[in-house]
């Protein structure tokens, strides 16, 4: 490969301040003690830090973000979201959730930039890949995307990037048809609503069924008017490994990929369906995760000239997380990185990985709803 | 109930040093970034924590540990294991599962007196719900036990507190029949090899199949010569929830231990069968160990007088672990502390909760298994 | 002595969430990454910890907090600060400072409900003492308070304590006279402001000249009115150890509180002169803390049947606080824990412990202000 | 000016593994709860990222590291000392203070191939200045050096770098004077003692008096045989500010320096003369470490062409750290970053900044001593 992938990161994204969180959970009024929240900079910190030790980081193509402008993120997010968040992060910070517990959304004095910065640096990245100089992307960012809707955040997500970079894609590239397969662990809600009813973006998300948020994410979601057949969502049961992800890949997602012929992929490429995750019961290893991304790149390379971003989001368990964002960044860039993932022999070895009935079960479900269209 | 729950607290058992790890992983060599142990204090002082906050730990006896003496950890465990132990306590700490990189066990200066007063602990614990103190006790200590083996420490765990405990109930107080029972997500190996041939001591383990340690806990492993039979392994899917756990409670381990007729029960607690953790992929929640409580309860009644011992295992969701142990302790008391536990709602309303068909098979492996004997 | 020492202790006070604060600062804005709070439970409970592992806590007697109601604290506080904290409180928490950066003070939501309750612990050590259940009391608890002034928080406090436990014991216990020495390393500008006027409490504060509060704390701020000759402040310069501190209190403190023969002792009890301290530049040790509570005992003893409360302030370097709370509580109660002080040889081995010439020129000037009055 | 400046940096650095201590003692044995180790990757990290988000780094050429090879390190310390660290490296890791408590120096399995990159990581910088591709350079690495001696580490510091660099100066590049001037605020003891008889190599150190390690740094040690007179330690007692510092820096540091007209300059640049830091009783703030930075550029900009090399040793107030780094680094690449220093005005407004008349005596001392010489 001639084209180096490009590798968005900046220091000030690692500032985002969700402290508010013990895990997942808003501390306080003497029912939750304070502590660590899941979606902290270290997670994303170590995953740079790998990549950097085992030689990787100096072999990809810095993307720098710049922040992403109003009128940019008014192309998804509502005017007055958008000023909601600005006057909170001009004063203490807030919740982008705008008080909804379940996807409540922490952020500190200056949280705004931050948002805006992360948001850019997704920007950059299509700017990048459409422009050639990258055979392909991954931001490495936060705070995540995918949870985030037109009006609210959710979900530790502030602005939905995958919704963003398609768009811009679009608008300024010209795109007709880009596709986002969300691979979290849990449903892309965000890109679900905001292309509800529009068939020029095709939105798939594999997810642990009914995981988070609530209720959402079922099968018999396809989308609605002219967009109706052009949302897929795969729910898997819990405890799937990489005989049921790579099933599903290979039945469902892969050929409406193909079916689609999308000019842009993006992905939204949670962590955590790992086998350590704390905030979902998959076992994906980091040999699953680069074999699903060459399944794509494979896809990308027949539809579009191999254009693939990567916006990294959830992914919560720090040891294990940075060996799978390393076998990603190895496969979309050709690269061998000097340092080998202790985690995947363990994981490899855990009863499950195989393609269990309830599992293939799970997925002619979809496969029925599919052919349904 | 007249009588009070006893609660084994002590700390200088919270200043035990795990720091070596990152995770469950011994850190360093240029692989994996130093970081927080998974096995730490704080995973158990939040479970204290919130005891007292919400207003339990007065209304429970509190039972002060005592170190172990020598000869009663020669009980169970070799004297140059324990030689060894003291002589790497001395000096500057060392690896309890000596060199074992699956089973790494670091401690630090000063360890052994550190995990021979948890031992003491659990000793202290029997000679309460012995001598009728206590109606019932939960050992809340560190390092955990489970793993640990006759001449050697495996997996985080240094001594064997049940083993120790049967043993000490045996030989101090007379029983002839103990039953020890491990519900802690991974497979109670310490407990079935140092009883692998004593038909005095009935083992039962259930856990998630071959989660840890690898190739350990499995069906057909019931124990040998004279005490064949009377080791049960109860391996389930990744994924079950309290549907599974209630089954196999119900259809397995209450009707062993009520064949056995045991005159104590002692409980390997591990909390990580719950929805968050980390390290294995189960998806309890609070009302369900509250409820695997109860039923072995109900059978401490009929067979023992209600003599249940708890010993606090593995558990590393430090959000909300404190509520499945509240649960328990509420459960085993009788009381009802001021606080509600929030995640129980949404673990409950996780798919996947109910008995799944390919749960129950497994269930059903274990009771062809169980009626060959 | 036959009494035993008082020891005010709550958990929910620990879960008191200052996590805005990097150090003393509010992160954010890209200016300061976010980091650890200096204000944090780790500090207090590690005072805790160290009691209980040497021995000491089960020798004391338990002091239960009860939530300040908001009569009492309307002794001290006004009515609308009271109100903004409750509704800061009720929201996501806030700052208890109003927005006055160098006196930021954040706290999370039911903040206020933590805030009352370490008040009321302070109330509950006042009957403790003044029924004669206890010798004296340490009152081991956080939010700090002694930079709280009426109407608002600062540097982290957010009741004011001392004073609270003053007119406390002046309201309900029917006393007279109640002195309030404050040495804690910053200026306690809370009850110089609170009693300016009120010639019933001496307050006397001796600290690092001009730290914190910045130009708070000088020596001819001398009370007002009626109140005038009954603030002292004994500003010393950076770098003071043992030797300055004791002339100080030989010189100065201890005849200025003789002389008002107080019918109680309140001591605002920061650690922050510790040698270690990153918030001030005092070089003092456990032996020292040691000292300096004998002598005020002594007084207490000659003046007030030894009434005597000590309210834990500031004290911010982790590891060697706990010795620091060790020393003072050994000397009020009489006895020897079992653990030894390893900080204490290094400290008093640093040069500058002796009374240094400018040391004393310092003390030479608050003499001589005192003998004006 | 039109060469860049050169920072040094390894991810790997950050690597270091320094956890067995709480602060700056080991902890364990029940007398030290384990906590934080004041030496840690965020305290460097921190620096770097602030250097990072304030735009600096990108204008600053990247000098990488490459592991020192034991001949190098060999031209300063004992074969056998680095025997018996590779021996525990690839064991479990240890202590390169080989057991001395006081200087403990506590690191993990592979430390030793983390200790020779950071070596290698000042060779480096000396063959960038001495080839003249930066201007200077700031090697921002970990583990410290400054107090590691011959035959063994103490205090943190494994290898001497600031020896090791004046060693490849002369015997890689020919040079024959070089100076070292440790203005960390402990004594640099190790560059004291390895060169105490040679007269190459100009030691200098202004330290806090006898603060650590204990006993060192005094007024008339001044190097022995030939290299009597070649070494000068300036001790200040605690409580100094810029006033001092920056007397001392003029009438005794800057003409020790001209004097012997080094060819190239190196500091031992710790950062705990910070006005924050725990460990010392200092008040230096940015611009305090800017004007020193100024006034060793001028003596090098004489004496040798602008060669200097700076050495990052202790600073151990994670928020204020950067700043000071920051300062420094502005100052030696005449850059200006985007961020302004929050603690800079704070520190300017304490009192006891300016030199005071017990200060000016002891550079008094200084100077009598030097014109004995
Ligand atoms: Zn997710
Ligand atoms: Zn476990
Ligand atoms: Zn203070
Ligand atoms: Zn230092």
């Amino acid at each position: 490969m001639t084209k180096p992938t490009g590798l968005v990161w900046h220091e000030l994204l690692m500032w985002h301040d969700t402290h508010a969180l013990a895990g997942f959970m808003q501390s306080g009024r003497g029912v939750i003690e304070p502590d660590e929240p899941s979606e902290s900079a270290a997670g994303k910190r170590r995953i740079k830090n790998l990549l950097d030790v085992a030689g990787l980081t100096e072999q990809l193509l810095l993307i720098k973000p710049r922040p992403a402008r109003e009128e940019e993120l008014g192309r998804v997010h509502h005017v007055d979201y958008i000023a909601r968040l600005k006057a909170m992060s001009d004063a203490d910070g807030g919740d982008a959730a705008l008080g909804d517990p379940v996807g409540v959304t922490p952020f500190g004095p200056g949280g705004y930039e931050i948002a805006a910065l992360a948001a850019g640096g997704v920007l950059e990245a299509v700017d990048a890949i459409m422009e050639g100089r990258v055979a392909n992307a991954y931001a490495l960012l936060r705070p995540p995307g995918h949870h985030a809707e037109a009006a609210r955040g959710f979900g530790f997500c502030i602005f939905n990037h995958g919704a963003l970079a398609a768009r811009h894609a679009q608008l300024v590239h010209g795109l007709q048809r880009v596709a986002i397969l969300d691979w979290d662990v849990h449903h892309g809600n965000g890109a679900e609503r905001i292309f509800w009813t529009d068939p020029s973006v095709l939105t798939i998300s594999i997810h642990q069924d009914n995981c988070y948020p609530p209720q959402s994410g079922l099968i018999d979601a396809i989308g609605g008017g002219p967009g109706a057949g052009y949302n897929v969502n795969v729910p898997l049961p819990p405890g799937c490994g990489s005989g049921a992800y790579l099933a599903a890949m290979d039945r469902v997602i892969l050929p409406a990929l193909r079916a689609f012929s999308p000019e842009m992929i993006i992905i939204a490429s949670g962590l955590d369906a790992g086998a350590y995750d704390p905030q979902a019961r998959m076992m994906l290893g980091g040999s699953a995760f680069a074999a699903m991304t060459k399944r794509v790149m494979n896809v990308a390379a027949d539809c579009c000239d191999g254009r693939l971003l990567l916006n990294h989001e959830g992914g919560y368990h720090r040891p294990s997380v940075p060996f799978l964002g390393l076998a990603i960044i190895e496969a979309l860039s050709g690269l061998k990185g000097s340092v080998e993932d202790p985690f995947e022999p363990i994981i490899a070895g855990m009863t499950g990985q195989d393609l269990q009935p309830h599992q293939d079960a799970a997925i002619r479900r979809v496969e029925a709803q599919l052919s349904d269209v």
